[in-house]
């Protein structure tokens, strides 16, 4: 199989100038034991990393691929990157999502231009392919692409650039595009320093994947018990072998460990991170013993929570 | 009266150069009316701008001035500012606080290696300037001081530029450093852009004073009716001058507007701003109507607040 390179990474980065903020590693005075630095990507224009990939798989489509148009099935960030990066290319987007879908993301994505298509959640894929095929449109998946995956490792450039001495990199994973991505970077321009992907004890395919050497599967209700919504997917082929080259472990955190390290960033690193978003910290925060010491870096990849659970999390 | 220039704010840029963070400017997809970008200064290593200003002026100090130590007093932002800048140079820093001040800032402040002096605050200035003089001490001012001033203005100079064609500029304003450096930055970098300093209608001495062309004196407990608790002092005759030259008019917000505007933050911004922070957003938000229409820069100024303050803002 194929993997992304180093190249494609680069190629990226010069893609996506100007459309993904390049965030700033932020320095955190508060820090113990290891120094820290955040990767604040919830400051991204879709409040995720998302956009990243998304935006790289619209500008590697060909002129005449890329002007009939976009079609995701996603109901979370992936589906405001894709509707986002369409926008900036002036392409229409369809968006699929399950006509369970929350209004307010619904018209999160909407208000991107896309045309949201409701379908029940089981017909979801289906409906995506459907309409590719009838409308000409191409699927920009969330994860299980080469440009996808080269999109999100330009985090890790970015990290090698800004901190070349940079020891343990944090990475959260779900479907593992951007694990995949932040680790090929770091691999190739610091390859001394040591990736780590932080995952919820509740939805921990991935460890127990790579301890088994070989993709397993998690039932999807399974998953789902975890609050970090955005951590409930499972690697592909694909991204299941970046994982197993780039990964130097996994650690797996509670669901209080998620909770506090919201808490965390929001009170001493001033950012709104999702739960999803916080999980590659609760494993600085609370598993330092599976660590080595050093500068580290923990990505944080969302910040997409309603007022509620951010409160609630603020005082609970 | 010497005004601050583009040369000290340039020579403040180089000094500050991996102390302080070159904040992004964020782009804000959601922005109605005019295109919005923010400035996040909440993102500073201590929450909040004040380290630009007290880093360039302990910079400034000669060299055995600077190794005898600096003084300061405030229980705010600037407290923390200056410990953390004086740790930085490795010399001694002594807070002076009110002693109401609540434990958790005192121990913030002195969690930076800073001595902390409690004292009643009808004594802060007194014993800060005595200490000064038994030590051998330089004082620090919180915004009455050119070096502080030119510090500031080096977030006017990175909004240069990232967006050299900008058109409006709104910063909070209270004791006036902070706009008084940006104002000139952006008058001599950015000439066609508007300057508007915002200011809560509750502790609107400045609003009046430009009116009436000299400062006005509000009493400070009916400045400190405002939930802003970062701006309730008042110009100096050095950061009015200032004021009078680069400001093209002063908004004043409601608390209302204030906390709604903190919560927009959080929720389409992902930042946590104190609401001090959120003050020049709010202008933004409800006083379009006041304002030319354009691209637009909101400095958000600080991020340092109580979870339980953050999670009544969130959800009231």
């Amino acid at each position: 199989m194929e993997l992304v390179t180093i190249d494609d990474i680069r190629a990226a980065a010069e893609r996506i100038r100007g459309t993904a903020i390049r965030t700033p590693l932020l320095a955190q005075p508060w820090a113990q034991r290891s120094p820290l630095w955040v990767k604040p990507e919830n400051l991204q224009p879709i409040g995720a990393f998302k956009i990243r990939g998304a935006y790289n798989a619209i500008a590697a489509l060909d002129e005449s691929a890329r002007q009939r148009g976009v079609v995701a099935y996603s109901s979370g960030n992936h589906a405001q990157a894709v509707a986002f990066a369409a926008k900036s290319f002036g392409v229409p987007a369809v968006i699929v999502v399950p006509d369970v879908t929350p209004r307010v993301k619904v018209e999160a994505t909407a208000a991107h231009g896309a045309e949201v298509v409701e379908v029940p959640i089981a017909e979801r894929e289906s409906a995506a392919h459907a309409l590719a095929a009838e409308r000409g449109l191409t699927l920009i998946p969330p994860f299980d692409h080469p440009d996808v995956i080269a999109g999100q490792g330009t985090i890790g450039l970015e990290i090698a650039e800004d901190l070349p001495e940079v020891e343990v990199v944090l990475i959260p994973v779900s479907g593992g595009g951007l694990a995949s991505g932040i680790g090929t970077a770091i691999k190739a321009r610091c390859p001394r320093a040591r990736v780590y992907a932080v995952e919820p004890e509740l939805a921990a395919d991935t460890a127990e994947g790579l301890r088994a050497g070989k993709r397993v599967d998690w039932p999807a209700e399974r998953r789902a018990r975890t609050i970090a919504d955005g951590l409930r997917s499972q690697p592909s082929e694909l991204t299941f072998a970046h994982l197993l080259k780039v990964l130097d472990g996994v650690i797996t955190v509670t669901e209080d460990e998620i909770r506090s390290a919201v808490r965390t960033l929001a009170l001493k690193g001033r950012l709104v991170a999702e739960p999803s978003g916080a999980t590659a910290l609760a494993g600085y925060l609370f598993h330092g013993d599976e660590l080595p010491a050093g500068r580290t870096v923990a990505v944080v990849s969302g910040g997409n929570l309603d007022a509620d659970l951010l409160a609630e999390l603020l005082t609970g």
